[in-house]
């Protein structure tokens, strides 16, 4: 459905891409629709330039034209920011076939990786350089690396190593006017201007097009130790998270919080994942503990055993389960992962990516909980998530037996107001790590610090004076 | 010296802030001069607010006067980007008033702190609550928080816990145009839009003026190991360091090179300082190693003796001293803390604060030594920092008897041009953790990637149209 101005354009793209990379017309609904099938956008055309020199020329050309154009990797995001609109006059800029390691560097523990790398590919090339890249994720074998980095993405393991910011050293960008900035620094201290890495990094496409990046790797621990304990309250679960802390220091690589609620979820539908704590023990919530050890697993399960009968003792845990196998560590995990699934086929349900102070986290539950009871008597919370981030998954799921579809139709206005509310009272976010995109845009617009949203605003403008990169993603159009 | 249209400025100046408060005429030296002395400025006046809504309305009120301001902490800066240029007509902005620890978090491992803030208070407030705060350097007991920050500061434990940014969760900025960002979020995730925290910590003050910061916390280790090891080369060092970090994990915090040569001018100056590794193992280079424990000493103890035995077999060590007390770790940081002081009785010298990929180190230090030796035969290098984080003190002292005052006059550009030459050529930079200010503007103009320099100058101009916030410094003023 292009306007007559666009064969031009679309023509020039052709000639500077090759015919087989530039699709246009049906059956290109893989980059039009979101993966949670939210936002149906239909693009112009599909450009899948090979090098950064040809990202460059198609942004530059893009400029030319005023056509807007839509960065994408693995079409994995949650807040529909990496779609176009409907309008048929995007174009969608897939980065998939920019997939090059290009260094590993041991010495330098470093990994410079082209933006369509998959985040698995990446994790995959540092192990075999014996090393570890930690981020780590339920879409790593089909999200990108450079998707991770233009959406600042989260995972299990932030609370050792961060998110994909603190693991990113340097990039390369190319700007909204087309040009390349060579920006793949390797080193851990630079204090030579501004940061621009930090800049473009979660700015989900709208600043630039990260088109590679060099990114921080680890050694990689030589044992890692898993258990489940049960804890009585939220302050008891967040005791035993101090207490992990400070005496595991950064060998503690998770900490996931599970409410009962979910583990019934997760029998409920998934009965053969075994559940190694049994329900009678009165305890609401779950812990899932990971220790990763640079000695060997004598000592990190000598470290993990300490920690959990010192907190049986204290009454921060009332029963507790160690893994005893790799197998048994990776049920614990399956188990943990399953929640969002079992939510699923309990049916639809209002989700939200939720950070707190970790400090605040009893109080904000307790008093949450309350008000959604009081105002939808017999509504089911599903609350489970990185604790040590202080980041919750805290899903609202309808009543037993009321009809899912429509209560998410009816209520999820009100109960977001009713959760974001209590989130940004106490100092939360009301995106810990999915994102704005188109999602969230409104609600950012309305709840962010007005002088921060200007702030923001200035920086777009002054970037990208045509408003042409990913518009209407994380700002609302001007 | 003021010019006649200050008179209005100054009036209302003082009328904001109390006559005690903004300090005029003579004996102003102490905010005038920099630390090192290479930069004697002349202020207007200096402002000495109490409250960020003082700041907030002096930052308003020089705008409409069109009063460009310098802010400035503890002024102990190492590149002339706190003090006022000669004009006298610059307001030195003074932060040290803004002296509140606002909070201590426990649970939510965070401290907020004013700008003004000592750095070693902060670390004393962490302390006080049982947990760390882990930026450290020479200056803690009279740099500030704030100017931390505004330069990103780094120190002895980059290593493990990153620069001052990676320890910044939010901020509460004045902008240019007097507005309050207030983004003190303690929050680990939060992927709300643009990073606006990283643009302004090492933004040098050029960009808005931080008041106050939320700040990561760590929980204490429990013990702490030192050891001094001799290498016989510079890839042996990297080696033991590689080792180390597979052995040890985050538990390494501190890695610091030492050439032989530093060791040999300690000696001369302060021979009262104990050396405990001879000089007559042949060995050019040693190597400080720290862990930090969360066991215990025991653990720590045996970690590091089994790493260091293993380094010896692998030739990697020729010779190692483990500190067997608190007093003989603190001589061995004392030893490695007396080097620059060593290097001032030997006399004025060139200094170069550098950075590179770790990987890189050995063949730039060989290169780069032989050409210093080719263009100035006997010329003596004194190299020593941090090896961990890839950055080097590369400091070029006069051949022996030759007056080291002519040799700074003489040699400082040529000598500076080669070693700068050499570290870009291997991606490495000219400010690994000092800065810009007006000491390395223009070597940054000059050796920037330009679609970066372009970049910095268009957010420079975006948020501080009229140029008043330390103009001059970090970039180029237009």
């Amino acid at each position: 459905m292009s306007a007559p101005g666009d064969a031009g354009f679309l023509d020039r793209a052709r000639q500077l891409l090759g015919a087989d990379q530039l699709l246009t017309g049906d059956g290109l609904e893989a980059y039009e629709l979101d993966w949670r099938k939210r936002y149906a956008g239909r693009a112009l055309a599909v450009a899948r330039p090979g090098t950064p020199a040809e990202v460059a020329a198609l942004v530059r050309l893009c400029a030319e034209h005023r056509v807007s154009l839509v960065p994408q990797g693995g079409n994995t995001g949650l807040v529909g920011g990496g779609v176009p609109d409907g309008s048929g006059r995007q174009l969608l800029l897939s980065l998939r076939r920019l997939r090059q390691v290009r260094q590993v560097d041991r010495d330098n523990l470093t990994l410079c990786a082209e933006a369509g790398c998959l985040l698995a590919e990446v994790q995959a090339a540092a192990g075999a350089a014996g090393l570890l890249f930690p981020l780590s994720l339920g879409a790593e074998g089909s999200c990108t690396i450079g998707g991770n980095l233009a959406t600042n993405a989260g995972g299990t393991q932030v609370l050792r190593y961060g998110n994909a910011r603190e693991l990113c050293l340097g990039l390369e960008v190319v700007t909204p006017q087309g040009e390349v900035w060579h920006g793949l620094c390797g080193l851990r201290k630079d204090n030579t201007g501004y940061d621009l890495r930090d800049l473009f990094i979660g700015s989900e496409g709208t600043l630039g097009v990260i088109t590679a990046a060099t990114l921080k790797l680890f050694p990689a621990p030589r044992a890692t130790m898993t258990a489940l304990a049960a804890c009585p309250t939220l302050d008891a679960a967040l005791a035993l998270l101090g207490r992990a802390r400070a005496g595991a220091g950064a060998t503690l690589t998770g900490f996931e919080l599970i409410s009962r609620a979910c583990l019934r979820l997760v029998q409920r539908h998934f009965p053969q994942i075994p559940q190694p704590l049994p329900d009678d023990a009165g305890a609401p919530w779950a812990v899932l503990l990971e220790l990763s050890d640079h000695e060997d697993e004598a000592h990190a399960r000598l470290l993990l055993e300490r920690l959990l009968g010192d907190a049986l003792e204290a009454g921060e845990a009332v029963d507790a389960a160690v893994a005893q196998s790799l197998a048994q560590a990776q049920q614990l995990w399956h188990l943990r992962e399953s929640i969002p699934l079992a939510q699923s086929e309990e049916g639809l349900n209002i989700k939200h990516d939720i950070a707190l102070p970790i400090s605040a986290i009893p109080a904000f539950v307790k008093d949450c909980e309350a008000a959604l009871q009081a105002h939808c008597p017999g509504v089911r919370l599903v609350c489970f998530g990185h604790l040590g981030d202080g980041n919750l998954h805290f899903n609202v799921q309808a009543p037993e037996g009321q009809d899912p579809a429509a209560f998410l139709r009816e209520q999820e206005p009100a109960i977001n107001a009713l959760v974001y509310d209590r989130v940004l009272q106490r100092g939360g976010s009301i995106s810990a790590e999915h994102g704005i995109g188109q999602l969230k845009r409104e609600q950012l617009a309305d709840s962010k610090d007005p002088v921060a949203l200007r702030l923001m605003q200035t920086l777009k403008q002054a970037l990208d004076p045509l408003g042409l990169m990913n518009p209407g993603r994380l700002l609302r159009r001007p």
